[in-house]
């Protein structure tokens, strides 16, 4: 049997695409699972803190993900290991998920019976921030090595987030990265951003992520 | 006197790109100089490197830096500390540098008497692989610390570039890193591409790189 499925997605912007978001989240809320729309830069660890995540929450909660990449199923394949339900999404080129591709994807997954999914973004600051997937919270991941200067340089992503998680925290002392200069850049940004650093690697200051997902998922039942 | 101009660009999606992009590269031929397209993600370490290489460049020549951003001007003010003429170029909220925007930006810098040009691309893997900015070459760093399967997730990208710099060496330790895999997977893409590992905080391993630009930068004479 295979792992898990790869999805080729033609390319079809949607007029609005924030009409067909609200459709998404409608019916996410309707089947009562929490979809996350998970964002970063490429290589931020995306997808280890999502195989922590998994691995922390998969006796409690039945979950899916969906992976989207340009090409390959790196990631698709490191994720199946966690036994979660796992669909590789290729976006044609593009550089972003947008509502009518989650759509796509979560028919692909098949989410019958699943209490948490999560969408897994393009490695981008910049689209992913600007395409509504109609997701029920966003969270984006921020690197120690990327530096702290991000939140000026893509407000947008920064706005639109309701996590932000800051992640390769054991790698702080080898770079310039100022922790309280980042919070307070992206508060100024998005006065109700969570911020929560973590080292997804060594599993370190995890639980208020947890604590913040079992949260969500419960208030969706 | 300002230090830099900042640059508003508006959005004027070319039909044919590739057609203006062999423009911008003719006049950058007439006028003997070197434009290098320098791309990557967000916080691999651009800025740095530039500053490094103008610093040991700008006795032997005549250096102007175009920094494209969604937004702010840190990296503008960064460069501008180096003594290279520099503008910062505001996109739009566009997640790449077309060649019309590269002519815009050429013409707002004033081209006349440099001996070499670089556009800093949006901080991005993906849309900038895709428009021709009409520079003489491409270059991109991959970082450290966003790991060895990047070529897997964003083929195009190491497809179009003639330098691949490895920055952040110095924290090889830290990370799951394979230098020989890396660069396998680049090369099994693009057979031409010459990877060139760096540490441009410590300013180590430089010559490989400067010793290309010179050679790219006499040859427009």
């Amino acid at each position: 049997m295979e792992k898990y499925k790869i999805i080729e997605i033609q390319r079809n912007v949607l007029a609005n695409n924030d009409e067909k978001a609200q459709m998404v989240r409608s019916s996410v809320k309707d089947k009562k699972y929490f979809l996350l729309n998970l964002m970063s830069s490429p290589g931020s660890g995306k997808t280890t803190t999502l195989v922590q995540t998994i691995n922390h929450l998969k006796s409690k909660f039945k979950i899916g993900v969906i992976e989207a990449d340009i090409d390959s199923d790196v990631d698709a394949n490191t994720i199946s290991k966690t036994n979660a339900k796992v669909i590789q999404l290729h976006t044609s080129g593009m550089c972003h998920l947008d509502a009518s591709m989650t759509e796509s994807g979560l028919e692909a997954l098949g989410v019958d019976g699943l209490d948490f999914v999560i969408l897994e973004n393009i490695g981008n600051l910049v689209c992913p921030a600007s395409f509504d997937t109609g997701a029920t919270k966003n969270v984006m991941i921020l690197s120690v090595p990327e530096g702290d200067d991000k939140p000026l340089k893509y407000p947008k992503m920064f706005r639109v987030v309701d996590v932000l998680l800051i992640n390769k925290m054991d790698t702080i002392e080898h770079f310039d990265f100022d922790l309280d200069a980042v919070s307070k850049r992206a508060k100024e940004i998005n006065p109700s951003i969570k911020v929560i650093p973590i080292s997804a690697k060594k599993g370190e200051g995890m639980s208020p992520w947890f604590d913040w997902l079992i949260q969500q998922i419960e208030a969706t039942k």
